[in-house]
């Protein structure tokens, strides 16, 4: 794979001087065009080998275009804040908006690889690790994302020489560490190793661009080429149409039977039952949470979702009454703020994230997609379809950065929704909690009953399913919230 | 001071069950009000003694309102992130939007006074940063936010017995830790530094309130009184014209001189010149900058205001292209963002401050304030008054927090102005930096001249100086903005 890489390219100085203005003029004017249209934020990320230019190319870039409309990261060690959460946390917090590029030293694949060439993870965890990534790339690609990835390679020879020659000279012996020498070692197991990444996670929608990194003009040139290319390919297209998923066709349940349709919201508790119960799992959700193993290692992601007027609300309040206001941090989840809606759908709730020993409650969540955005006509089909998937994985990264996620669905039928509704509108202070948007929505009640059925058929696996809530009687779908909540930690701890 | 919190407060039962739901059904009303209006944020800070109920307080306010627009936070040790920015960086994240209410235990508070206490700080200093959260307080208030703050207050007889009784009892043994008993025999000392804090701190736009912590009753019926009264009585008030400043009057130079007039702007570099100091301070910057006790523990800011056209961008560029592309971070400043408006003006700065090592470059900055928005009427005319003040506070924070703050004016002549537009009426890819808005705001030429003056006059401090740059000649311009950074940053080093 890297054989053409070693070629010995080369761009002479002449042609260089004469490409290089042409370049930096046409990469400003697309660039200028992207920030116009704001349809699009392009990531590239830069990687390599050592000594290869990947630090030259970063800086070329910035040298180049406007420096105002670039966002450049490198990545070291995760702070203290980023190595709570999922490890790919800090590069969604790196994320350029639309309008932007980002320039991502290393980017995400920067852990995955020095973990596998370490030897600290094995061949099925690094391709786990690959997969992962290429389904982050697809995701950013469907939104409209432009995701270009560099490769600079350079020779194992040409590697030594260019260290001794650095070595020699006492103005730039500064430049080549010891660190340097133990990759160089290392030089024929980073070659395999890339070769792999490499392989699997080029994929059409985001290829990687293997270049030789010898020869600064030829390097600088090929990046320019490549990325003018796709910049001016890209543009003016409208973001998120760029890539049409071929979502597998819902199979609708022919005898019209759906899942909600199971329940018996005749469930009931009564007050005296009620208050006991409530104690009882309350108290136990204030040990859970503060017990301290549990805290040092773990986070809980609660989901309300459920219909209008289900009583999430005070659902919410239930829980909450049971912890410490430290513990907890409501996320209540309406029309997404323009800082968001310049990112990928995800991006507002990994911003969210607990962290160890908190617990973070989403009123609504990222659910909304499958669910109202569907239902309303507010994103295409093609978009909704993929979520699920998307959805899938982001509970999965979840999940193993051992945060416990319960999802929690409160079903009432239409006529207590009703009753509820008109209740609202006699109580002064509730007044607040109802508008025509409630009433509109009644009318979709079997749109929604539908979304609901393939959001549970989808998004319900094991390790993170949904658990659906007899919500008629709101004594009993309290109880039934906060025990769920409770056993999911107390299995976790 | 404390007496009147030593009385022995009570509340009956049956009192307080009559009382508690009105409070909470007053309170809702009151938090939806304050969401619909959004013109304002409410931050109530909660403090006092260990036993007085702090923690209880903080769960009340969470279970009798809608927790979903409260953000509750506490405040450990600062997260590494945290400890790389000023003091208050972290308190200022914390603040809530419009339409909510931020309960924060302890708030900006806790370092000051606890510090004090173990002595790690004298006096001197200790008054120092209340005069700081004087004037933090002053501006939250200014910019329409809402700031209540309570002081729990248990005396040490009471607090001795409580610690004596909870110890008892097996099942609330936990609960007492040697860190309460150590505090409890500074309880002596913490009174007295309380007292001095309180009394300091009392100011008439943002008073404490001071509550007898030991009947619990007692305390939520009073937290709740203060809390609904205040709502009540800002409620509906638009938000920055509660305070209204009386800005000193500003004296114009009745002779018409201005800062600006005495610049020579016929100051010139020829191309051979440029070249040799470009590569000179280019080659300082860089090394400056690599410097390795520099880079341990300082940080840099500079900010590029100038006259439309005077050539921030180009200089920006010569600063760059100078750095490694992940040592800096170009902020261009446009008009805020939804989430920046729901805050106070200098919050979206306050984000973006540099970690250690880094340099951001802010491409305008916060003297907006007192330049575009006096000049177009965008804000009134006390808020940019004021301006003036907050920010000297702001860079002062800066630089106590080893931030070197560069502040570069690219000063350019009218006729200059003039030629350089038409140029890029000309240039094909720079039509995109020309709008009608530019030939606009030449026709306030005066008026910005007499911002620029007052604003150097204001805002020159010694620890923060303004550097003028005659950038008629744009080689000029860019060496002398080289050489400014340069010499800043290596007198700090």
């Amino acid at each position: 794979m890297f054989e053409t890489a070693e070629l010995g390219h080369k761009i002479a100085r002449d042609e260089y001087e004469r490409e290089e203005p042409k370049f930096r003029e046409e990469l400003l004017r697309a660039q200028y065009a992207l920030k116009e249209s704001a349809e699009r934020a392009v990531v590239v990320v830069v990687s390599g080998m050592d000594g290869a230019g990947r630090g030259e190319t970063v800086n070329m870039l910035n040298a180049w275009m406007d420096p105002r409309l670039i966002q450049t990261h490198g990545f070291g060690e995760p702070s203290d804040e980023e190595a709570e959460r999922p490890p790919l946390y800090r590069y969604w917090k790196a994320l350029p908006p639309k309008g932007k590029i980002g320039v991502m030293f290393g980017g995400w694949y920067l852990d995955a690889f020095e973990n596998r060439v370490s030897g600290a993870t094995k061949n099925a965890a690094f391709e786990r690790q690959l997969e992962r990534i290429v389904r982050l790339e697809q995701m950013l690609v469907s939104e409209g994302v432009l995701v270009l990835k560099f490769w600079l390679h350079l020779s194992k020879e040409k590697q030594k020489k260019l260290f001794q020659a650095l070595e020699k000279d006492p103005s730039t012996r500064w430049r080549v560490t010891t660190e340097n020498w133990k990759r160089f070692d290392e030089y024929d197991r980073r070659r395999l190793m890339a070769e792999q990444m490499l392989r699997y996670t080029s994929i059409a929608e985001a290829p990687w661009s293997l270049i030789e990194g010898d020869d600064a003009r030829y390097r600088n040139l090929t990046v320019a080429t490549v990325l003018l290319r796709e910049l001016r390919k890209h543009l003016g297209e409208k973001g998120p149409s760029l890539r049409k998923t071929e979502a597998p066709p819902l199979a609708p349940p022919i005898d019209g039977l759906k899942v909600l349709d199971g329940l018996d919201l005749s469930k009931k508790l009564c007050k005296e039952e009620y208050e006991e119960e409530l104690e009882k799992w309350q108290g136990r959700l204030n040990l859970a949470m503060r017990k301290s193993h549990f805290k040092r290692r773990n986070a809980v992601v609660v989901v309300f979702e459920g219909n209008d007027a289900a009583g999430k609300g005070g659902s919410i309040r239930r829980v909450t009454a049971a912890l410490d206001a430290r513990q907890f941090a409501i996320v209540p989840v309406a029309a997404p703020s323009e800082e968001e809606r310049a990112q990928p759908y995800l991006w507002r709730f990994f911003r969210c994230l607990p962290r160890r020993g908190q617990m973070t409650i989403f009123d609504r969540s990222w659910y909304g997609r499958v669910l109202v955005e569907r239902v309303e006509g507010l994103c295409p089909e093609d978009a909704w379809m993929r979520a699920y998937n998307e959805i899938n994985d982001f509970e999965e990264q979840l999940v193993e950065a051992r945060v416990v996620v319960v999802k929690l669905w409160l079903a009432i039928s239409q006529e207590e929704q009703l009753a509820r509704f008109n209740d609202r509108e006699h109580v002064d202070f509730k007044r607040f909690k109802i508008g025509e948007e409630d009433y509109r929505n009644r009318a979709k009640w079997q749109s929604y009953a539908e979304a609901v059925n393939d959001m549970v058929e989808r998004t319900s696996t094991d390790i993170c399913p949904w658990t659906l809530v007899e919500a008629n009687d709101k004594h009993f779908a309290r109880i039934k919230v906060l025990r769920t909540i409770v056993e999911a930690i107390e299995n976790r701890a």
